[in-house]
């Protein structure tokens, strides 16, 4: 049974009462005062098709908890300073929103002036990166999607002979470009770079051929642990504040001449888009359950589905694509679905436009 | 002719009235007040044995070039707002503060309140990482680190074939874990990680072996551009603030089991050390020369330096490394030498210790 907020919720909604995701957001300026500052970026919720502007509920005085009483985490143009405070803060601020949204509870329910204060439609809003990113690693967790790439660069374009022992020992990674993060709907404009064609021939310079998307999941991470301290598995939820969609954006062609040996760096750090609402893991909670068997494969990216070019996909408009052409909108969804209500993530999108001149 | 200060600047010192190096510290608090938190960090300019205290420049009103006039930028707690200001700020302040110092200007030297306040024996302050580091990126700048390492890497631990031809055409590069770059003097934990023998063994987990230091310059970028706008080279100056020493942390043989395909990761994640003070462009401007010819070898590490730990080092007091052990310091240092003073980088050092139990 889905819990019931005075806040028309949707059946189909991803934001319901159950899923409360944390984002940073500015009220769009009225048309009448469009030449005036923007108005400062703050932490919000989601609920149905609004926001709820917690520096509003803060300045009400309405997080009474022991932890978030006399906070300034919500006054904060970044959810940083909230997400380093530790799951303990988090868990209080969800339950003092769980409660305030409430059907049954009267407190923003019926107080006409706070609730048209901090309840905002989305449609009104400008979502914004919510965190500052000190740093963004980037993993393999899909044996297949390692095993597809490896096959496909390493096989078909260095000789190389495709080595995965190691996924089953180490986490893959790689450190991505954390100034580059971009919030959804922001445009990706197609990148200039080196690409080298089979055989002999120089590498040649201009707009990449192989404009890729990747569908991931991002999670943010904090409190960080002291320098030269290792987390304790069992205590890794307690870091991972939640998590968000996310499209690691590649130029395969980009990426198969500068990869040996210093790992994928200019042909992935243009641009990565990430959804603007952060999912707790307390809302994800329920919907735990065992990983899937890795077989048989899943493809999360045009390299795979197009098999790196070699047989192209058809849309459903009837178009073909192999890669990503100039005009093209990627756009990214999940939910989880539970008895009568979602968990969702919202969308995360980006636009392909031409490179620059 | 080596300009003259009011400070005392040794012959030796790295930092005269020619360097005026930019850093963020901030005063150790006196004994009396230990336990009293700690003063905020402030942005500040090295000058012989002292620093100079810019948000004490500031208070009095000694900013009073057009830019920095109203500027908040030295009342912050990192560089970033300053460095972003572009390089007229930067050649404004440089200049105001050349002036301030300089033997024959009254202003500071006969105030001596202001003096007092503004002019910090180092010894008596905490140097702080200068910027927050928004991202970190690596490069390979000379050709034969690029061969000794893929040689003693590739050919030896993984068969897989040398291959510098993209070295010619690419910034051979990869990104860097931004929040672990930690300022000179901070203790380097070693770190466990995964290695993998010769032949068919099977990895093992456990303190690095093989530890290693890297002497390497760090470039401070700011201004940044504007996504999916390319710097012109012939602008590239205007991006780069100044430069510090870096030592570039390497468990060797953690590297050499992860490499392949995603480059260096857990192996040098660990700790990242710049030097405190950021010399800018037009301190070095005078020194500037051709680039040396790549040919013969200079080695920067000990992976170089001892072949892989095929061929042990025998250091100035007659011990042996072949990799760096518990206990020991890495000092890196540098300076331009000019007729009759220096312009110098100070140290970078940093001590390491045993691995966590």
């Amino acid at each position: 049974m889905a819990l019931k907020s005075f806040v028309e919720v949707s059946a189909d909604s991803h934001f319901p009462l159950e899923n409360l995701p944390f984002g940073v957001f500015r009220p769009k300026p009225a048309a009448s005062t469009a030449a005036a500052d923007p108005l400062p970026p703050r932490p919000g919720v989601a609920i149905g098709d609004f926001v709820l502007d917690l520096s509003a509920v803060a300045s009400a005085g309405l997080f009474d908890g022991p932890i978030l009483k006399n906070s300034q985490c919500f006054f904060q143009t970044s959810l940083n300073m909230f997400v380093e405070m530790g799951r303990p803060a988090w868990r209080e601020a969800r339950t003092t929103i769980q409660k305030l949204l409430s059907a049954d509870e009267p407190t923003l329910r019926d107080n006409d002036s706070l609730r048209d204060e901090a309840l905002l439609p989305m449609i009104e809003v400008q979502m914004l990166l919510p965190t500052v990113i000190g740093d963004y690693t980037d993993f393999f967790s899909c044996l297949h999607h390692h095993k597809n790439c490896l096959t496909i660069f390493g096989e078909m374009e260095n000789g190389i002979p495709p080595n995965w022992e190691n996924w089953f020992h180490l986490p893959m990674g790689y450190h991505g470009r954390a100034s580059t993060v971009v919030i959804s709907g922001t445009d990706i404009i197609r990148p200039r770079g080196q690409g080298h064609p089979r055989g002999n021939s120089p590498p040649y310079f201009g707009p990449t051929h192989k404009l890729d998307f990747e569908l991931e999941m991002a999670a943010i991470v904090g409190p960080g642990n002291e320098l030269g301290k290792p987390v304790d598995i069992n205590q890794a939820a307690d870091h991972i504040f939640g998590l968000v969609l996310m499209n690691d954006w590649s130029a395969r062609d980009m990426i198969a001449w500068e990869y040996v040996p210093l790992g994928p760096f200019l042909g992935k750090s243009f641009s990565t888009t990430v959804s603007p609402w952060i999912v707790t893991l307390d809302a994800l909670e329920p919907f735990a359950c065992d990983a899937p068997e890795q077989d048989p494969e899943s493809f999360g990216c045009f390299t795979e589905l197009s098999r790196n070019g070699q047989k192209p996909l058809t849309l459903t408009n009837g178009s073909e694509r192999k890669f990503l052409e100039d005009g093209d909108e990627v756009i990214l969804t999940a939910c989880c679905k539970g008895k009568g209500y979602n968990v969702g993530f919202g969308t995360c999108t980006g636009k392909v436009l031409p490179a620059t001149p």
